[in-house]
């Protein structure tokens, strides 16, 4: 058996896809001078270390309602990696992020580019700028990926109703995200872990799991009932997946994950884990853990005491239970839904791939 | 007669149509709860001050191509004023600029709203944050709104080409700005003039004037040789809109412009102007912009000595006679167009509200 993401061979199909778009649009830049390929190439080499899971979920559930594998649909999965791409850019700049799927982020690298060449003026500024930049390209690639994927208008009409939504909530729930890190100390406890639920389900699952699933449905012109259990187990899944990755965040190996150690901490992300930590700890751990969370210069030490603080309070534990809570419902939903095979085995394969990962 | 850019009524229209857009869009988000709202707000006032060229372009170039006056085509239209939105939003972060429109730029706007709720962490961060997320919902949103303007698909299909052209285009435009303002002083001097009239040609006057002309026409189903006149008359009107605006940034009336007096120097912009001007200075003129420009303290003395300088280099008459000679070329190429009436009249005088203009 491939990997579930390697079925169809999709992984490398999609990495085509990718590719030929940048280069078509590579080309129309051409005219404005070589200046510009910087900016394209840091594109190019952020879109190669995608994990295709959002283009899996689109691809397979147009398959599960009775779509044929056809170059069309690759093309309009695809477009979901640059959205993403545009997403990732723009958070890095949000967030200060130093790295990115295992290399800097662009805006870093773009400084550098500055600091290399001599120019003048503020490298950091500069990198910021030429990322927003790229993030816009991506952002304006995406549809256009889609639009033109050659599916027919009527199928395109659909999907764009899920595209459309999914792009206005994911800015929403990136906004809420970015709010959720500056509320007072007086607003954490109770509630919070509520807040970062709704967080994760805006910024993450809608978007991850349970949109791409709905925009391969209405390609596919899916029945209302078979859209009803694609939400049903992309909804939990993509929590699960959010909750998969703040514990990576946290505990993952930077080997692996691409981003150093407790990386999540140092940013001081308010994800459902820390949540669930303040909301069991004593007043001294609390405390212990408010005076170093977002702290840029945490070293490991504090990031050892952290984690122990962490899996004292039991909120590790916590959140790995909610995660299999979440898992059992995605699958119970599948077992129950109308999805033709080979969908609904690779489907089932992918709840694995997308919550039982190491990066 | 009315304002060129009130036939029709066209201003009231795409106002209009921008707000109930806006109100689409945030009843969509009205389900992520109220924290939404105020990042909301600042893109309905952002979009309440434009000027509209972009708009009224696209839709004379319509209706000059033999299209009827109709509610989708202002839809299509008035798409083009969130991109500028979108574009703008992003711009000011970049600049970091302080006003936009007469009043706080987005980020600051939010960077306040975090003082005023005392929230923790960095608010300016927020602000930018803030003001990208709100970006990126213009950028999507623009697109959506042509998309959904109720045109039918093969007229929207030959719209895209030009519309995608155009995103991409202008994107690596500000690039190639954003670069002009880091590259070195020994890039000054030959050749920066000519760099300072490439960036505005992909900034500026096509994205102003070209491409929504081309929209229109491409929308209505324009013949090549009318596509081509529009080209003829909207590029060098693009660039003579630019160097006005530059003329502006440092000479203009900060009550009408809406910016503080001389902003274009403090931010340090690369434009036209400040090419012929460092091309035609002595040692010592040269020496005094190079020492001032992009500096952000720039008080008033030093205002007023640049402004001199500028006069005295004869730069100002320089760009003055080119906005004349741009002028003249986009009319002449009027002239020779075949459009219909009264699309030509409105398209003759929309050449001095673009050029003429004291904001």
């Amino acid at each position: 058996m491939p990997h579930p993401l390697d079925v169809e061979d999709l992984r490398t199909r999609v990495q085509k896809a990718l590719d030929d778009h940048v280069s078509t649009q590579a080309r129309r830049l051409e005219e404005l001078g070589p200046d510009v390929a910087p900016m394209v190439d840091c594109i190019s080499d952020l879109l190669r270390g995608g994990k295709r899971l959002r283009p899996a979920f689109c691809y397979w559930a147009w398959r599960g309602a009775g779509g044929e594998d056809r170059h069309e649909v690759l093309e309009a999965a695809a477009s979901l990696e640059l959205f993403q791409a545009a997403a990732l850019l723009h958070d890095d700049v949000m967030d200060d992020s130093d790295t990115r799927r295992g290399a800097p982020s662009a805006h870093r690298r773009m400084a550098v580019l500055h600091r290399g060449n001599g120019w003048t003026g503020d490298g950091e500024r500069f990198g910021e700028a030429a990322a927003i930049l790229a993030g816009d390209l991506c952002l304006s690639w995406s549809d256009e990926m889609l639009t033109r994927s050659g599916l027919p208008d009527d199928a395109l009409a659909r999907g764009r109703e899920v595209f459309d939504l999914m792009r206005t909530q994911l800015m929403g729930g990136q906004y809420l995200d970015v709010l959720e890190q500056v509320v007072t100390e007086a607003t954490d406890g109770a509630g919070s872990l509520e807040r970062a639920r709704r967080v994760i389900r805006y910024k993450s699952a809608k978007y991850t799991v349970e949109h791409p699933l709905l925009l391969g449905g209405a390609l596919a012109g899916a029945d209302p009932a078979l859209q009803a259990s694609y939400s049903a187990y992309g909804l939990p899944l993509g929590e699960a997946f959010q909750l998969r990755d703040d514990v990576l965040g946290v505990f993952g190996d930077p080997e692996q994950t691409g981003k150093p150690a407790g990386d999540d901490l140092r940013e001081g992300k308010r994800t459902v884990l820390v949540a669930a930590t303040l909301e069991a700890a004593s007043p001294a751990q609390a405390a212990a853990v408010r005076r170093r969370l977002g702290d840029r210069h945490l070293g490991p030490d504090d990031v050892e005491l952290l984690r122990s603080i962490i899996v004292d309070t039991g909120a590790l534990d916590r959140v790995e239970a909610m995660v299999l809570e979440l898992v059992a419902e995605a699958e119970a939903a599948l077992a129950a839904a109308d999805v033709a095979d080979p969908a609904r085995q690779v489907l089932a394969d992918l709840v694995g791939t997308a919550t039982a990962r190491q990066a």
